[in-house]
């Protein structure tokens, strides 16, 4: 038995999200039946991160057991050849330590979310980011996100389904770039609590159009509480960016 | 009656070209409706390139006549609301000298072509860039492409279906631009022949991957012989980028 440490890449329009469910394909349904496909034994792929429905991964990390002797390229390759048609593809492949756990070891987590502010309405980017077609002011946004960077109790940005034993979160990086019409918002932390990133990008959007000023995030945050939130942003925009371990 | 310069943006994949045809949906006869829902008169819009079935536009150009009385605001507001679901929007309308023609003033056109080099297959990609697994040497294409700048006749890079009077075209720019596993092939001509973005892209990618030299690219341009063509790109990765004028 050998273990192996897959990053994957993902569109997430298709899936109910990165683990399995009753009502539609997921991310993880998809790559064991991959692994199926390869090796003829049922299997469990792990995964780093649990994505929603629509959130899309360009580093999204994975282990998997495989009795079948196989190269990390040649699974590799096998996996990709039995994912089409399906836009989930493993962008590497490595053999990783008989212990190592996608989830469990991870020590950082990143999310980019896009957004694509203009009035005019998205097209081939459909799906790929958050339209928002009231003119977003970036530097307040970047400046008020800062408030939010380190150790605090995140209850007002986490969902009522958060499995997370507590809100208490240390948030690295919360940064808001403007390249022309498409805003990212580059998020690190050793981990985050379910929809963090997206309500945090919702209420920054609030900053952005005006709506709110730096203090409303502030006493949102302080509020500790969910009905303070202002806004979770759509799952479009969001991609698990990359994991690290170690 | 006003005459109106439009700028368009679209996803050609579920076109089957910029013009009018009878096979299917085409991307003139969308903005075509969209204008007839609005003003309730059957109208021409005519566009500055007809791009083919599968390629896209960031700045496609197009002119149209109005009789309803309409501020250039207003109806890009209304053209954008007719257009939906369609992935076809107008990212800029503005008010247009009676004699404004969309092709015939053209002074400049710009193309990009998008090619995601790496092993690994697409997955939110797919459609929108060409998928090369065999690694491509970027300064080798960039360097082979100079041959192509400047007055030829490029009957080699040109479709047997192309209508242009001559063959002669003067390219202005042809550069190949790396960016990760991303490279962006620019392409600037005052005109294009039908085909000869893709033609021109597909021999670069033969001078990538090494199955052709910078001299094998020179003697099929000299060659002025459609046979001589190593390989036309597929559609996807084609942007129409931006129309030029006066």
């Amino acid at each position: 038995m050998q273990r192996f440490k897959l990053t994957i890449e993902y569109d997430g329009r298709p899936f109910v999200g990165w683990q399995r469910q009753d009502n539609g394909p997921s991310v993880q349904q998809t790559l064991e039946e991959a692994v199926f496909a390869v090796t003829q034994a049922k299997t469990l792929v792990y995964g780093c991160g649990r994505t929603d429905a629509g959130v899309h991964a360009e580093g999204q990390v994975a282990h998997v057991d495989i009795a079948k002797p196989l190269a990390a390229f040649r699974l590799q390759e096998a996996l990709n050849a039995h994912l089409r048609p399906a836009p989930v593809a493993v962008v590497a492949c490595e053999v990783a330590a008989p212990d190592f756990h996608a989830r469990f070891d991870c020590t950082g987590r990143r999310y980019r979310y896009d957004i694509i502010n203009r009035r005019t309405p998205l097209t081939w980017q459909s799906g790929l980011a958050w339209h928002v077609a009231r003119p977003l002011d970036v530097e307040a946004m970047h400046t008020a996100a800062q408030i939010l960077v380190g150790r605090h109790d995140f209850t007002t940005f986490r969902s009522v389904h958060c499995q997370s034993a507590s809100p208490l979160k240390t948030l690295d990086q919360l940064d808001v770039v403007r390249t022309g019409d498409r805003i990212a918002i580059h998020a690190a932390a050793r981990s985050f609590l379910h929809h963090q990133v997206r309500s945090m990008v919702g209420c920054l959007k609030l900053v952005g159009d005006g709506s709110w000023s730096a203090n409303d995030l502030r006493r949102a945050l302080e509020a500790a509480d969910r009905t303070a939130l202002g806004l979770n942003a759509p799952p479009d925009g969001l991609f698990f960016a990359s994991a690290h371990y170690g």
